[in-house]
């Protein structure tokens, strides 16, 4: 595998997905660099073999010697570091992210990328509730969905390249979608999922639900815990199909509501039929 | 304890539940019985050690002989096999439910009920997405919550009872409601996550799902295989809470997209900080 050769790797941003990128390539034997701005994620990093050098400004020295960067930024500052930074990129390195949404994202990086480097994206469906470098663990990615989402400008080779990836990383599938059928995809599976989670939290302030609850609920509330930052740019950057799934759900559950209010029965159980038919073939596809 | 005393435990409706409790009861030490229209259930049941005995109809030998009743029915029957069936109860015997609502049964079961025998209600909140005595089982009882769920008619005998029932069964902490806490309760924790788990699935049929989705959508649907027969009993004879509770859900989901729509970064900042404060308080009060 061509990759195997390419043996520098710089991540820039060193959190809870940019760590564990981090372990998990290091420990198959990948020199590994990284860029964040925070001394402590860096310093704890070095001290706990995460990485093997790191630098908290936009070393110039990192970066010119990376044969491959990884961006695990938050979202709306991805462009603006390449702008910066471009400049110093070795001429043929291989670019890829590990960023929520896409179509916000992908098409502004490759339009002000060098034409000598190629960028191509990819969302590991993996994480956890908590954040920070050092939470990073290079187990999120076993069962785990890696999506490679190329553009028109992107070469076969780079998604080859980064399917590869996904694959040394441990992830359990790999899938190939457009930056619009990401998207929306995860609009539906990733970024509704959280709203609901939010809201169930939030609509009522009972607070000794713990003496009560069953699975279910603690089931649809594990994932209200959320670092607030990231979800709001993610939310923001893919307003449009987020919407769209939101108002799908709402209309949703205000119809289920509705054969409820009016006893309606037979409507009550197709939809139950329906959702179970579905989650069945969800399970065993 | 009183109740190791009362050796005799007929299980009226042998479903999962039914045949959880059996299974539980019977390895403590207990004789147990059960009736069931099922023939199938019953022959189960027998062969497999779930109980000592059994019946496909009322059997008066079998209702006589008890000491303790326990209904494991859909709700809406129970008033009426107690009316059929309660000239053949020992006086003086203790009769208790599994019901996912209260307020709409046990003061009707108390109103029809003789007086030298006494009903108090309980709700293990314990389940599976599968259904039948084939798939009962008595470990669901371990982390579940019990709720012992009195009325007015209760004596403190009885509450203690059933408290005591909850803690032989296994349960993890046991809890005491009035019907009216119960029904409010449940219509949030339970009722209103299995709308919004049967809606997540019915309002997007994208078939490929399984490919791409992390563990938040396999979380938020889980519930979503469900018994459309007992549930929408149960949420028919819950109606008026569930339907506040979906209302405030609701509601505070479309604040949620209006906060996305106006791109008030804030508000929504402001809503994920409270559900991460709430969730966090959840698992560790």
């Amino acid at each position: 595998m061509e990759w195997i050769n390419k043996s520098r790797i710089l991540i820039v941003g060193l959190g809870l997905m940019g760590g564990s990128y981090a372990r998990a390539l290091k420990r198959i034997g990948y020199h590994v660099s990284a860029i964040d701005k925070s001394e402590a994620s860096i310093d704890y990093a070095l001290k706990n073999g995460v990485i093997d050098e790191g630098s908290t400004d936009a070393d110039r020295e990192l970066i010119s010697k990376a044969d491959t960067i990884i961006f695990a930024l938050y979202p709306a500052i991805i462009v603006d570091w390449i702008k910066q930074n471009q400049s110093d990129f070795k001429s043929g390195i291989m670019l890829t992210d590990v960023t929520g949404i896409k179509g916000n994202i992908v098409y502004k990086i490759q339009e002000v990328l060098r034409d000598d480097v190629e960028f191509i994206a990819a969302h590991p469906m993996a994480g956890r509730e908590v954040c920070g470098v050092e939470n990073s663990d290079e187990r999120i990615f076993r069962d785990a969905n890696f999506i490679v989402v190329p553009t028109e400008r992107n070469t076969d080779k780079a998604i080859k390249w980064c399917s590869n990836l996904g694959g040394i990383l441990g992830c359990r599938k790999v899938s190939v979608l457009t930056p619009e059928e990401h998207d929306k995809m995860i609009a539906y599976v990733s970024q509704l999922t959280h709203c609901i989670a939010v809201s169930l939290m939030t609509c009522n302030d009972n607070e000794k639900l713990v003496d009560y609850t069953g699975d279910s609920f603690r089931d649809l509330t594990r994932i209200a815990r959320i670092n607030e930052n990231m979800w709001s740019e993610l939310f923001l950057m893919n307003k449009d199909a987020l919407l769209f799934q939101m108002d799908a759900f709402i209309d949703e559950l205000a119809s289920l509501r509705d054969n409820i209010r009016n006893e309606d029965v037979e409507a009550l159980k197709e939809k139950m039929r329906l959702s179970t038919k579905r989650r069945e073939k969800f399970i065993n596809p």
